[in-house]
């Protein structure tokens, strides 16, 4: 972050027509707007949300409620400008790209085996550093991928501890059965690779998908590129929690966009040490979260860059 | 509320390309937009921050930070375009509209005796009904009033017990020498207005400001008007608390925009049964927190209308 770049928006900060302090959590998003650009003024000029979407193995096992087709017909509804994630961006004047991720090859089933490849998976992680490509200023990584709560959680079981139930939720609806099925299946997957999860590039690896690769790599890329970062939900998530398990530091540039009740998001932004800007109930992925969140960002930056300062105004200090 | 458009909303909100209920809050919006503006199809057309100014006697007593003549500063500087809630209002598409009650004429010390006359009191809310004039179809009641915290934390005492440092803050930013002075003003003008303050109205006319008044009247009209209500926080919940203590039906048409960390907000909202939208520690008032939630309510809406169904976008329902 930058140090000059952070004073200089707390310095113009204190001479603005309010009380000091008195916006909260916007100033704060300012002032990390500016440390992780390195701008003293901040800009979200380029705000963009990537959809990285992929497919899983693990849906043979029966842990979603929707068939594998529903993320090719997603990603042709995100084309067509029928999703969720296109209203709020178009709301709040956020680009939205999509990154299509092999959806004809699903990852293996990893309650059988490793999802992916050595090679695979450092591949799709370093084609998710495209995501920052033509001059971007604010990055919300989302998902399309029907199975991949189920990846995220084994992802989190791993990292945190189990059981799985711990982690699990419902994802796009299963029953009851749906969801011991999703636990028993993300539990045995923990049994099988136990002995080679200590090392996140090898959890990614064996229990991730594509998009969670790609995620990992868009985020990466932001934080060597000044670029500040704001988390989406459950499954977005997964890819901070592991660069964050390689290094803490990893994912200092990112925000939490918002909380989601899907399995144990709460708790894992807890464990990143991240607070959310919102907590309303979303879980639907897609980067919709984020993306609501951007327009509170947005609405702060307004307030830092528009408003009058106590001179300009002619406005008197305090008594 | 409007049954009928509340069901319209629902069967509308099970076809769209989603899980149900993933939107969380957003869709507990929409339905609140219908059912209280009795449309199937909610608009946001024109939504309007209405900010209600006015001084108070009682600074003489110095209960602020800031000199009363920052008030009328302050309204300069929300005509020129200078002030925060320019800029939230500007991000998000919001009209603003300030009016302005007689600056000149603060109202009296409340700590010695009414601070309005009847005809004044009523006059006022009144006059604060003229907010919904002008085809607008979602309202937030703003204010600006330096030592109207003062006045709203005597409110809440008075409606739900004190003392008053159960729901005092620092407002503009007091020292613990000026919240001392604030509380035993409070506590005083409790003592003094005892045997009078069971009746809402009658608070309202001892204890509270013009424009406390003009936002009782504005939030009664588009009650009466079919125009949702976005709160903002600890000085304008003082005038829903005091319409709610009249009747709790009073402020159904009303939504919790955020929570502020100013006094006893969080208190308030849970005895109105409002859960806020936003908790971003924002205590500016201005109706900035309420700026701020329309953006969130707007793209809650937004994804209502703009949504591909399941089946326009050939989306496979549940497995």
């Amino acid at each position: 972050p930058c140090a000059k770049s952070l004073a200089a928006v707390r310095a113009r900060d204190a001479q603005l027509t309010k009380p000091p302090g008195a916006l909260g959590r916007l100033e704060e998003i300012v002032e990390w707007l500016a440390a992780w650009q390195g701008k003293a003024e901040p800009t979200i000029d380029g705000p963009l949300v990537a959809v990285f979407a992929a497919n899983h193995g693990v849906v043979a096992k029966g842990v979603s409620a929707f068939p594998p087709s529903v993320t090719q017909q997603m990603l042709d509804n995100f084309t067509a400008g029928g999703a969720a994630i296109n209203q709020i961006c178009k709301s709040f004047g956020v680009g939205l790209k999509v990154f299509e991720l092999a959806l004809e090859h699903p990852t293996g089933d990893f309650s059988e085996g490793p999802a992916m490849e050595e090679n695979a998976a450092a591949a799709t992680l370093a084609y998710g550093m495209e995501a920052i490509d033509g001059g971007i200023d604010l990055l919300a990584p989302g998902e399309m991928g029907i199975g991949n709560t189920t990846s995220a959680a084994a992802i989190y079981a791993a990292l945190y501890g189990g059981p799985a139930s711990k982690w699990t939720g419902r994802g796009t609806g299963v029953d009851d059965e749906g969801l011991a099925r999703k636990n028993a299946v993300i539990d045995s997957a923990l049994a099988l690779h136990g002995p080679h999860l200590s090392d996140p590039l090898e959890i990614l690896r064996r229990l991730g998908g594509r998009e969670i690769a790609g995620m990992m790599g868009a985020i990466l890329a932001a934080r060597l590129n000044r670029i500040p970062v704001v988390l989406d939900g459950f499954v977005a998530c997964s890819a901070a929690a592991l660069l964050h398990a390689m290094d803490e530091n990893a994912i200092a540039h990112c925000i939490a966009g918002h909380v989601s009740p899907e399995g144990g998001h709460r708790e894992v932004l807890r464990r990143l040490g991240k607070k959310p800007l919102l907590d309303l109930d979303m879980r639907l992925g897609e980067g919709s979260g984020a993306a609501m969140a951007i327009g509170v960002v947005k609405g702060a930056l307004a307030c830092h860059r528009g408003m009058a300062t106590f001179e300009s105004a002619g406005v008197s200090g305090k008594s």
